[in-house]
């Protein structure tokens, strides 16, 4: 690509003497890109083959050698040494010619009840649904890691916030199984996605069918799809399962995003609630203790591309008036750049998971400052002392204020100082101003309480096993 | 909001004069639009203080105070007689300000084991939810009046286009069941994303659960959610059921324009395949033959501003870190504007169809021209005369460059003139050159066949029924 | 517009019972939004009725009426009691139609020579063109808020980042005045903008131009355009002016977020850069040190909308044919939202920075921390002793693991461990190891010494002066 | 780029067994893309290094040996035998390890004063810069194709539409002109973004700028640029010169998309007003008049490419703290795929504009029709009958609808029927009702009337000589 675009480049820079043929081509052809789409090309056309031949419309002879035909270029292209040529305009005509030449007049055969127009709507559903399993893949792993975390961290105590201030003390396996729950709504759409497009173009042919008396439902059924699609016109004009994809890409890409702005900023030198491994970070030269995290700033970016690439293909596609125009030839470099892109973000992210430290005991003591059991306190207050809920805020409030005036945190007030401001206060108000004591009693069911995340760890392992 | 608009426009244009007090309140405040969450808002609430009670909480007293006050609330709302206030901020202080001048001390201990966190996401996911379901409502009427015009022309001929040129002969019907299969497909998206979003975050409280004893089912159950949400981070944190929604809005927004597309190119003079009532076109006082199809170009434009929103709320939740951060806010507008036009457009444009009149003469009159059966031809030739494919095609190009020179169609030729090219061409071939003929071969399962479309229609009346 | 929206969700949202008129009004009309445009329509209708009589197309009289007249409805519209219609559909409707209450006859006259489609192209040209200056002059107050934060700290030491991670220390001053630059560059765009816009569509007509004998030159110069569009199918037609503007507003956006960020940042408990009054944050009944950073992070939250907006009307105009088209009415509502977030976005973040305590003691103890001058030592290596660039980086990543392994800083190292790893270390390396001599070292044009950065303020200060 | 990706794609795709370096080196690593900064680069060292020499801070031998060394580095890379290493990450390293070969222990200065931050920026601003030069080059050829379009039928005439209903006669030049409006906006919007990038980052070094004795001007200089930038932190922080010039490409290809959907809908079989060239169209071998409009739809499809790259480098850069991060990173391949596919895209307009027939005779005939001229009538009866404007509307509604009773246009009414509706119509009135008297006869400046339209054809060819 990189070789195509430099050429094109200091070809059409405004130079326009380099003759309308040569950009012709190299506006036109697809093959720099939907190369990419061999297997599946090869695939579709091995099915389609043999079901002509079950249907009786071309011989059994001519199936056989088409079919081993084809399984020659994909072993040719697979090593490395298919000539691919621009001429051949994209990967259809790139394997039909050289079966030609492999095979010789049985290849003409092939694309009998066959178009361009459903051969690529298929060829790039089968891509497309590849690429939802392994983003379900790379998920499951990134899953895991998030749960081994939790799972040695369920009790470690961390500051919970809200507008990055301190709120109230939470768990560290709480925090990384908000993310696997996230992480797993992600799973379900891509899951969703690939079952809505798991439908066969296939023997739509240009757009309107075809008179050949195919068996739709054989091919089908031979490529992993559950039926064939119902609607010819619509099976060659819509690409609504890519943006389906590229849209659960995008929200997957922002989960990472927040995961990954919360690495950097933990990673810094005033929170080292973290620390990455060499593995997934850059250092210096001359600043040993740096640790750049590199890894994660990229993982963030991720969503600019994906997001840019789901906002191209929706562009390209507005008020496009069926069935197939030339326009939709643009939907493969998105789709290809936003997968990429996506799958090495989980397998980064994955892979700086596992291996991240927690540092637990700057997380506790981070925790522990900034009067973050103050609710706890109201709490109590209402519970205990029967206040009502805004006279409990009204005390809480000034016995911080008098432990901020003394400087220290809540649990160090007396008992005594505790009962000039509200008489009922006893000494079992100490059980629930430690960090430990509060998230110990958020029991309610997803709370930050160690046996709630235990819970839910467990409930996760069992589900993915 | 325009108001509103207008205010903040006149203040704060650059004439940073008017003070911090303003611009601040100015861009915190979110009353202005979250008002319109007062339903979900209330009845969230009600099921709170239901549950409260139950669970021995709060006094069953206190509980029926509060479930009858806001009763009255709501019904000052809708009577469009609620003092809302900016002060107030958002629309649960509003609400709950309102019930203590109604029904005094209970009404603080509504907000016992809540926060604004866990409700205002309760109050979004319902309203959200809400819209799926309009959103499937109004896609299945849209449906019906496709199903009616595909009904009406299952047997008009007019032309199938590739690039907007002239490619093969397909029917009215099967054009009108293109779109219907895209809207099922839409339909299938707003079902999925309701599933998924249905969980609720009552009671995650600020961020991490609560120690009340709270009975997260009941709410749960009592506000139509499927279950509980599991983590309480990630009840306050993720709005990816939004993203979700709008995506599905933007992708049906794009089905949307493509079809207004072909209607604004079909109304126009030089097509004329439809006419537009007066009802959904406007006119011009001197040029009384003009209907200029407005209501087919606005639905074209709505994918613009529901792309718009979707870019804007995963531009917003790029990179946020967990829990509550204060960009979230933004997230009621978009999803509030996307929703409005996009049922907006499904209503205009089943409105649209159901009133609009096919030219069926017109249509088959194009159908006719530009050789459409040239396709049919090249495949009798294979079929009937024993032709490999390339070869078919070279003759059929030999006809139709006889025709067009003679300036006729395909079936002007005689079939002597046809047997000068071809000396097995017979009679037989007239029966494949009409464009009845044509498409009633397409016989493959999802064709353009009228059996075909029937069959498809009945099968769509089947599953709506 | 929320009372319309309700309204519209309520009717339609796939009750498609309430009939085809309710829903084309509703589609159709933009007189909920385009009101705001009131002034500029009624500026422009009198330029035009003035250059009328000029040229003896409508009589003085008739001139003189509906100057007069324009000026009433001014007046009403602008006392809140103008009875806006619906059923008029738009701006201009409304205003002529009142104008004709007005003066009667001579109204019907106004409209010689014009079109709707070059008047509203008119009045929102002017309307943008005035939020371009609105736009310059908060940025303006944005920088001198800058310029005042940079000259208290111009010598303030901080630590400068790459990566979120302590890199080498910089001035408080030189961090502002990057902003400064930025916000330069963002005034400097909308200059441009504004003048490639100040050109006058009026007299364009409906697209052709006009057989009237119009003066454009005498309207564009009394509306403050520089010049007549001097093509009429590109004057009804373009909306790159609306583009450029958002565009513009799309880059300040995102300048904007990278403060807020940094706020949002810097204001955590781990950090305590800085402190935000009362006015800017908000706080917590019951943590009262909490100061959560609400306008930072709705301030970061707007490149969302803007950005949004401005993929809405892209994507709108793609593919639009010449000339006016009705999906061009919804260009206003997305600058509308644009140009009010941004000027409130300005103003509050100028509002805040004014009233913002940066943390001295604590910027300068985490700017001395973490080898932040390893660098400078590097390049003392390199001027005072003669090493080669890579030989001095080698010694200093000793001399700092030898800090790092005794747990002191750089310049806590006596002269003697230094000379230990390189005999060459004098006494006057330590003239380097204070971030205090670091900045004021780093003199080259642009660097972060405070005399570079106050010679920056002093340019700065003239320039807007 | 593809070979990368495809490799990526199987290594990633969920199988995380490939282990953390290589996805870390995967992610990480840029030389797969920046490579092409190369002359950039190389560029940018040699002015550094002379500019180190003038201020005695290397000798004179080594920026002889380095400038030298660069040069063979240059040639290496232009021939196409450059080793480049993906070990070494990027293009800065990969030269200065190759000039390391090449001559030794000098190459170890040229980093002196100098960090990767500043040089990539500097860099990645040349190539930018040379962008803006390409696309008014490009530009410039597209204006001139269609000034001669425009020249050649400045007088002939064709529909004008709105709402694609034939509205007024229009000449072919007057449409060619404002297309070339809107071109000549586009090369002043590339020419600010150039001025306003034109300052030079090289110096800034890491992010604080450096204590060695500079000549920033003198590189500044060197490089072509205006001056050096004025903020060590925001020169190597800030890409908004990337997001000005993605905004105006992207304005830019909705230029292009709009006429290259008119070039679609008017090369249909139903309009007809163009016909292609075989050059810039595709065939069909069995459907010999078919010429598919691939190049038009491809260049309607780019502005999805390129907007989708204006909003992710947007979205990577939305709240990145200062200085760099490793997010930016991500800033080259949106901009180097825009650019590309811009000037692509330009040239392909060009060439086929160069290349199209307008259909003269098609043209006029659809202009005849439809009544196009009404609005001339009621403009004869107000200057000529001196009937008020909404009088002179309501007879020629009664004309029109008495033409069309009959089934014929206006002109073919006689007198007597004319004067039948109003008693003040004369012989003169069949002077406006032609379509070439009605675009005579407007005259108004920037209108359709072929002198108005050649007076621009010549300002315009003034500008560009």
């Amino acid at each position: 690509m990189t070789d195509r675009k430099d050429a094109a480049n200091s070809m059409w820079g405004g130079r326009f003497a380099s003759g309308p043929d040569a950009i012709m081509e190299a506006i036109n052809a697809s093959i720099g890109f939907d190369r990419r789409l061999y297997a599946q090309d090869i695939r579709g056309s091995r099915a389609h083959a043999a079901m002509l031949a079950a249907q009786g419309i071309i011989s059994d002879n001519d199936a056989t050698a088409i079919g081993e035909g084809l399984l020659t270029v994909l072993s040719e292209i697979e090593a490395g040494n298919f000539p691919f040529s621009t001429a051949l305009e994209d990967i259809h005509m790139n394997v039909e010619a050289r079966l030609k030449d492999l095979i010789g007049e049985p290849a003409g055969r092939l694309h009998t009840g066959r178009s361009r127009n459903d051969q690529v709507a298929t060829d790039f559903r089968l891509w497309v649904r590849d690429q939802c399993d392994a983003a379900t893949e790379g998920l499951h792993a990134l899953i895991r890691a998030a749960l081994s975390q939790a799972e040695a961290g369920a009790d470690w105590v961390m500051p919970g916030f809200t507008h990055l201030q301190t709120a109230q003390p939470v768990t560290w396996g709480h925090h990384m199984m908000a993310y696997v729950e996230m992480f797993g709504r992600d799973v379900s759409r891509f899951e969703d996605a690939r079952r809505r497009m798991n439908e066969s173009p296939l023997g739509a042919a240009a757009l309107a069918g075809t008179g050949y008396p195919l068996d739709r439902e054989a091919t089908a059924k031979a490529l992993g799809f559950d039926r064939p699609m119902a609607n010819s016109l619509d099976a060659v004009s819509d690409r609504d399962f890519a943006l389906e994809f590229l849209s659960a890409s995008s929200i997957c890409a922002v989960h990472l995003s927040r995961l990954a702005e919360e690495l950097v900023i933990w990673s810094s030198a005033q929170f080292r609630f973290v620390s990455m491994s060499d593995k997934w970070s850059t250092g210096s030269s001359i600043m040993p203790q740096k640790r750049n995290p590199d890894a994660a700033e990229l993982i963030r970016a991720k969503i600019g591309r994906i997001l840019g690439a789901t906002v191209a293909l929706f562009t390209v596609m507005k008020g496009l008036p069926l069935a197939y125009s030339k326009d939709m030839q643009e939907d493969k470099e998105q789709v290809f750049d936003a997968a990429d892109h996506l799958l090495l973000a989980l397998a980064a992210m994955g892979g700086m998971l596992s291996d991240l430290t927690a540092n637990r005991a700057n997380m506790e003591a981070a925790a522990s400052s900034g009067f973050s059991t103050a609710t706890d306190l109201a709490d109590w207050l209402v519970r205990e002392a029967g206040l009502p809920f805004r006279d409990a805020h009204h005390v809480t409030g000034s016995l911080v204020a008098m432990a901020e005036a003394k400087g220290c945190d809540l649990d160090d007030l007396s008992l005594t100082e505790m009962q000039s401001v509200h008489a009922g206060i006893n000494q079992s108000v100490y059980s629930v101003l430690g960090v430990h004591n509060s998230v110990a009693s958020r029991q309610s069911y997803g709370g930050t309480a160690p046996d709630q995340v235990r819970a839910q760890i467990a409930r996760w392992k069992e589900k993915l096993a």
